[in-house]
């Protein structure tokens, strides 16, 4: 299953096609709309920020609303298409009064984007190096997530930094998995806690007074995995690998950590590797869970669990010192209206591409067909590894 | 280019093949030599372990010491091969008395690799999900950097953390590409730092007589580069995602970050992103490197600056709670005679996995037949910056 | 360069997605319907076939009609969707009188794509594996063919065989390269001669009569390539292989062969190989082209010139033979009003593909980022060339 | 199952590591040593050619016989590296006589390679764009056989044409399957018919004397496959893509078709479209297989049959006019003694190439970590298609 992204901030469209995806699965937009809405953050409204909702066309590949084994077009229009028209038209000449964006953004792509890509508009680069892509990354993760689900996959994500406002758990990898959903979403920080959630939105209405932009930390969860997906046998087929390949691939994101992560660095091994146990009932598990659900690469059945650390949005009120690209003199960058934090949207992204990496797993795994041969696949393996168990 | 390993801990030897190298590079076996030997820590020495020293054999794609373009082969021999080769032999049948493994080590790839792979003896997994395959990374490696060397670019690694024990900086990031070779290598610890280097081995000291095994964190450096390599076209990519994935194929890494990292995500955006400078001698430049050398994906031009955290190593002389495959019941995993502390052999393993990811971006940016080629178009590319920024 | 399409063949539209385009090359849409039009033929006008002309339309990675870098989406839609959008609705319910489709046509991916698939419905299968995908295969190509044409390569095919309308000529692989577009694009099957024309168009219409269809053979050449694209040191890197594998992705491919092909095989060596020779003019060149441009998987500068067959067209006004798969009865296939012969269409379908696999050489060779590098290190290279042979 | 091969023709040896291969395999030595002995022709020993076997060496991967999951390392030595150590010395300095490659062959890589390679000798080249090179495909083939005869799939090959002899057979894509094994290895040019081998080894005799060289045709046949390997829902899933990939990947490969292949284009549909057929005891089937076991892309169940045409050898005792390269004079190129004609070792060859294509379809739709689970995969499969035709 692999997806490719197409569509710049504000041309007319957004487009992902998702190929690979087995015959036989059950497609739901309305599904697929609730993640863009959760990736649209609820605190926003408040800024008086667009509220109009970001909305899927599935055009190819599901047929009354299961998947042929095609390839399959998922399709986000940009609301405000029209009124950029003229600056960001495919065809035609410039308007004459087009301005060229030669004030590069410090933390964003544009002066390196235009020393590559040899422009002289910064633009070219911007309009596509842009977190508003990452909206059909979601639209084609929600593909990859019914996938799973029907495997028995659930991944979520919840917030737990913005700023310095940090949302402090005893033991935050036992914790993760069992966040509710509700408990997360119902917070408009995407964090399952009231007080933390409090405390990180007062951050937001300072950084927001102050002209000021946020980074945080987020958590990403899965659960519900069998073991040994991944592999050992060569340090591309190490899930850790794919997976931080994945998340990395998020604009803003900084650091990546497995289970206890950085922390583990500190800690003596006695204190780190999950002593192995057996139950008749669930076979073999883990006294604790520090790997974070994986173990030489593959996954030990346990949840899986990542938290990665975005840096504070490049796109600020306030201006960041820059040079003129024509002028090549001092000038202050562009300051945009903007979203001071985007720390909850980009966790909704992160479970996408998660989704991707855990969905191409299984298939590896349980052959790439259709979903009935693939329940077949799983259903013996599961029996096998009970046997090994029992 | 690419490469691939292969070979088992005590098999006859370990292989790898590097394809995709220009025509005309020169390669210095002394160089990857010197490598390994960085690999294998001196601390260990008095340890009284293995001082017979690992040594490259290179059989082909090399010819009077300048590559042909067809792919190389580059063999270490596993120098205790001999007394394994009746539990390890290629074929034939088993010894009478061969004494399968039956307990897994926790924090391995033992258990999970058993059940993926539908053996009864963890030896067959834990033969290749040894940390001893990192040797041909390794050597692997070393023909990438001298690939970057010729165009002018260094990539190097220290240790910054063993246990508790931590190498503080003022201004890690900015002090990071400063760091001598020469201090990090005469270091036991491979740390620039005596003080710390002192403070490590010390902890090491204790963590043996204890029985307990320690991991850290250790940065990994890269200067030289140009602008523009990566691209933020695509989340793939990003080099930050080639990066991290590369990285975390390596076992035990369990976090990484570029440049800040995950302290970014505690401040403000003001104090995050890198102003944008200029002089007519240097043209484009930051006036801080808190980016870690990447925006947008892309390489700025500045050091690239990653820090990665290494779990302790699970190999322990104390003994860890596991299950008996064959009784299911519980048993104390086999206690090793084991190294305390990988930290400063990963990050020598590290500097190879990047090494690749950036030689793969010239390639991409600069064609890929000839090393003839391959200047020129270097050179061509540095002048076309130079006017832009003029 | 990559490419990926979806689309069914009565859904509302196809869409390609083009990653991997360097920055900064005109994109022409007429250029792109004129290829559209090219792979409608015009003899089937006179069938009272269609006309309506399909329709490019460009929704990302283009502005002001030049390359961004981004990925470009290219859309058309299918003319007919509205009449299908009961039976082929993305989603909600199948409407109550909807015929599955039970009987597999022989020669069609029916039968097989039904098994491996597990539906029941052969239209879940033939709605993707139809040629009317070809369509977005040809627009994404037109991509190609505008880089190619800016570095001076041009890529045509013309029609040289019709069910046994042979168009004969005496020295096939010399006489390639000179016949002219205008020439080919004015006969109704595509083929440069205006007698060969003139019996292809009878045998079609004999066929037409009798319910039957035709297969064919065409050739596909490219002029102006520089030598050394592709590679000798690994398989995969033979542009044979490459090129190769873009044209048996055709549907309906049955052969393919490079310059004198499958007649080579019955020659005496010396009658094969092509001479070497040199000029001060020009370099390196070669007393004949037999081997159809390539030498040792790379491009010798000769035109590059393949012949493919294509089998008759699986839909056919006639019924074949085949089985019910409900009542696993005798039944004869659907007939279906079709095409009698669709290769002058396949031709050009394998311009595209063709044209891909060239301009990833290219980038491989001379960088990928953007026109003004490449432009820079393809002029290098052709100056070192011509250094060596002076 | 990937493989990657290294090493020079006149170097120490070649190497293939074949990655990707499931646990639990059995790998038995004998039998690729065995496939080694049928790509060394017999009709050369008569020549006087080299009689010593080649012989591989599996250092890695395989445990008592088994395969691990692990890369398996597969070496096979040049027996005459010794006597050329000086000129192909890996390191050092080149031997003061060495005499540079300066006049490159028609029909070689060795102009193309050394303008692409921007060397001035030959050799750099043609050491690796050498036959000898398929040594270590059918060594890494020998694997993806292994694995094949596991699920019962059987590829051979047998040469059907040298030079202007050919094997006339009256209905040649039915009778491919049933030719066997031992008539086609008792033959000294591998065709099962014993009149056309004398014919064949005529034709060898007469082109020897006259210094000429010869190619030929070979069909390569694989029989037991289940049905739906492959797929039709993009171009590169294609199985005829793949497997004209692997074959054209093989040098001096001119021509490749499946089934009736080129012959089709002549053909009217209703004689060239297998009609589908249906018994309770064998399911579904087809009247004929004219479409050589590939339909839409996938396997129909039928025998995979292709057939392709190699040209003549270009390294020939008579000698072919070229340039030297230094003097930019004409002179003739280095005569070789030489093999007439490898046809029936390049037939071998493309036996290891298929079976790689093959065992990747299989692991593709069945899984690929161990045996155990991909037989139940299979077998599973095998029961619903029964199912589906009941």
């Amino acid at each position: 299953m692999k997806f490719i992204t197409a569509g710049e901030s504000h041309g007319p469209s957004l487009t992902a096609i998702v190929s690979g995806v087995p015959a036989g699965l059950r497609i739901n937009e309305e599904q697929i709309n609730a993640d863009l809405a959760r990736r649209q953050p609820k605190f926003l409204a408040s800024e008086g920020q667009e509220t109009e909702r970001d909305h899927v066309i599935i055009s190819s590949g599901v047929r009354f609303g299961k998947t042929l084994g095609s390839p399959i077009t998922l399709t986000v229009a940009n609301n405000d298409a029209k009124q950029w028209s003229d600056r960001m038209a495919n065809f035609g000449t410039p308007p004459k009064n087009l301005a060229r964006e030669v004030v590069p953004r410090p933390g964003h792509a544009d002066l390196v984007g235009v020393l590559k890509n040899a422009t002289n508009d910064c633009r070219n680069v911007f309009e596509r190096a842009s977190a508003r892509e990452t909206v059909v990354r979601v639209v084609a993760g929600g593909v990859a997530r019914e996938f799973l689900a029907e495997l028995g996959v659930d991944v979520f994500s919840f917030v737990t930094r913005i700023g310095t406002a940090e949302f402090v758990e005893d033991n935050p990898i036992e914790a993760a998995p069992e966040y509710k959903p509700l408990d997360i979403e119902m917070s408009e920080v995407r964090c399952p806690n009231a007080e933390a959630t409090e405390h990180m939105l007062k951050m937001i209405k300072v950084a927001r007074t102050k002209g000021e932009s946020l980074g945080g930390t987020f958590r990403v969860v899965a659960t519900g995995l069998v073991p040994g997906l991944g592999g050992f046998e060569s340090g591309p087929e190490r899930l850790n690998s794919q997976l931080a390949a994945a998340l990395f691939s998020i604009p803003a994101i900084k650091g990546v950590e497995f289970g206890l992560g950085f922390a583990s660095a500190a800690l003596n091994g006695s204190d780190v590797h999950d002593a192995i146990t057996h139950t008749k009932k669930h076979g073999f598990s883990r006294a604790s869970n520090h790997a974070g659900g994986l173990e030489g690469g593959m996954t030990t059945g346990l949840p899986l669990i990542m938290t990665a650390a975005m840096k504070p949005l490049p796109s600020m009120t306030s201006a960041l010192p820059s040079i003129n690209l024509d002028t090549l003199e001092s000038e202050e960058a562009r300051s945009d209206r903007s979203d001071v934090c985007a720390v909850p949207s980009a966790a909704v992204v992160a479970e996408a591409e998660v989704a991707f990496v855990l969905a191409n797993a299984y298939l590896r795994k349980f052959g790439s067909d259709n979903m009935e041969d693939i329940y077949t696949a799983l259903a013996a393996y599961k029996k096998r590894l009970a046997a090994q168990a029992r």
